[in-house]
């Protein structure tokens, strides 16, 4: 099964999902309304719904609270992204014009709150449990702090390696596996099933980031639809920068700091990092520590019964951590 | 019973309350903690907290959880002003430093996330009821709309009275109402006196809100602790402004209109506004409206049984309209 069969299997109940993305972010407020519209239709892998459906299904769950816990997780992850784009003045996402662009910073950052306060009338209309809300707590302030982090370690040079995994599991790995648990709680499999899927969720979020960041510095633009080497221009160490810089010479070593400390760095300098880099092996490394968390998330799933959705859930992870966007 | 004197009711449980907002803002990492810090101990006038501890009270509750709930109510409105401040460029706020000034406006943005994220955490720590989450969701959400609808109308300068009303009731009235039915739904004095102090909630939110549009437009920075006359800067027409158009001659109007609808208002032209409004009555119109929505307030208190915390409420609903700060 490969990553285009997963979409298959989940295909249908994605359509719902999408359906219900626009109902719950509609507003009676005409500009309200056309503003969550824009940045719904503007598309996504729906990554996180995708765990959340595939997740309610492996529990045994068939319907139901599924569909509207599922849009919310993508509602969390847009509004993180309308504001990432007002944070870092993206004038595109996915080659369609930001809400900070079309409306101005002020629509933007209000609709992404918008958002947040649909999460929660949606989690309360679907009558979520306390380990629900508890998860989406703890998931949505994650986000948050691994931002914050994420900006302020962004000149670090001497970044650790478990810095650098602490970083991306609060910014990605916790929603994606509270995606999974939540889809897990409406299930009938328990709470063993609900722990496998939540911590198969938390690795594959871990691969799924490290590959994104892999693709960051060696991805080609067209193919990733956003612009790449954005952590090169922000002087954001990530990881096969991180292996570049501990397996090269002093002098490319001194060579590698200077230029990530500078004010910027010219596109000439972004390619000499990157093609040092590659000599080295860098994003080979980095994509075999991908595939490891890749066969942790997958290892999780042996305390499920065989279904669709877990065949489904083991494509999925294995297709992420090789995708070229 | 003054308003100094309601402080002084409510002073021991808003010493609670403000050790509360810290702890449960509280961050790991120092980064974050620090940011959140900064911006609680800039201190308010603590006003939607004060309304769920009064309404907690007035409905016989003594405790429990209505510290964190008022924390809660508090940290959802300094997070709209954090974000308001990076919407405006504000550079300071309360005579302090804005967030958005100080760590610049992925801080500010991220920060204001995260205390929403952390209201969550709290109403699913102190176990609050499906009635609350309710009303929580719903109160956020109509802040946003309120904000985004006022950013829109901002150059409308034929905004109708019932528009206006219903911006400050998305924007203020709403939160306001909601912090006394959280509070009340903690008591024992049962659904009619929850709807009765969200009702006189809903009021004081009403009234508060015109005061405070009249009080940027005739206010003394000095009192107000904040610029003045930023929606004339910004031709937002409000309660007076509105007055004055309504009631002047047409050569008045004429240049009213020119000048709301210029790209800006130079000091002179807001000055001739205020002038000319207030020779009209505008503010003493508006604070009568004002007036009007704090007795309809207090006239929802006749519900409840008479109690140190009815008294406070009612002094201040009355406090709040006449106030200059």
């Amino acid at each position: 099964m490969s990553i285009e069969k997963v979409n298959q299997f989940v295909q249908s109940d994605l359509e719902i999902v999408e359906r219900r993305l626009l109902e719950r972010a509609a507003n009676l407020y005409e500009f309200v309304d056309q503003a969550a519209q824009h940045v719904i239709k503007g598309g996504g892998k729906r990554l996180r719904p995708i765990l959340t459906l595939l997740s309610a299904r492996a529990a045994g769950c068939s319907g139901g609270a599924m569909y509207d816990l599922a849009a919310a997780m993508e509602l969390i992850h847009i509004a993180s992204l309308v504001h990432d784009d007002v944070i870092d003045e993206s004038p595109l996402r996915r080659g369609q014009e930001t809400l900070n662009a079309k409306f101005g910073n002020k629509v933007a950052v209000l609709v992404g709150d918008y958002m947040h306060a649909r999460v929660l009338a949606v989690l309360v209309a679907c009558k979520a449990g306390e380990e629900v809300f508890e998860a989406v707590a703890e998931a949505t302030q994650s986000m948050c702090e691994g931002e914050v982090i994420h900006a302020y370690q962004a000149r670090e040079f001497e970044l650790k390696l478990d810095e650098y995994l602490q970083v991306i599991e609060l910014k990605t790995a916790r929603l994606m596996s509270c995606s999974c648990r939540i889809g897990a709680l409406l299930g009938t499999a328990g709470a063993k099933a609900v722990e496998a899927l939540a911590a198969y969720g938390h690795a594959v979020g871990m691969a799924f980031q490290i590959v994104d960041d892999v693709l960051d510095m060696i991805g080609e633009e067209s193919a990733f639809g956003k612009p790449t080497r954005n952590d090169l221009r922000e002087g954001k160490m990530t990881l096969p920068a991180m292996y570049f810089r501990d397996n090269c010479s002093p002098e490319e070593r001194a060579r590698l700091r200077e230029l990530m400390l500078a004010d910027e760095r010219s596109p000439e300098e972004a390619e000499w990092i990157v093609q040092r880099a590659e000599a080295k092996g860098a994003s080979k490394y980095a994509l075999k520590v991908a595939a490891d968390y890749t066969e942790q998330a997958n290892e999780c799933l042996k305390a499920l019964p065989e279904s669709g959705a877990k065949e489904a859930l083991i494509h999925l992870a294995r297709g992420l951590a090789v995708r070229d966007r």
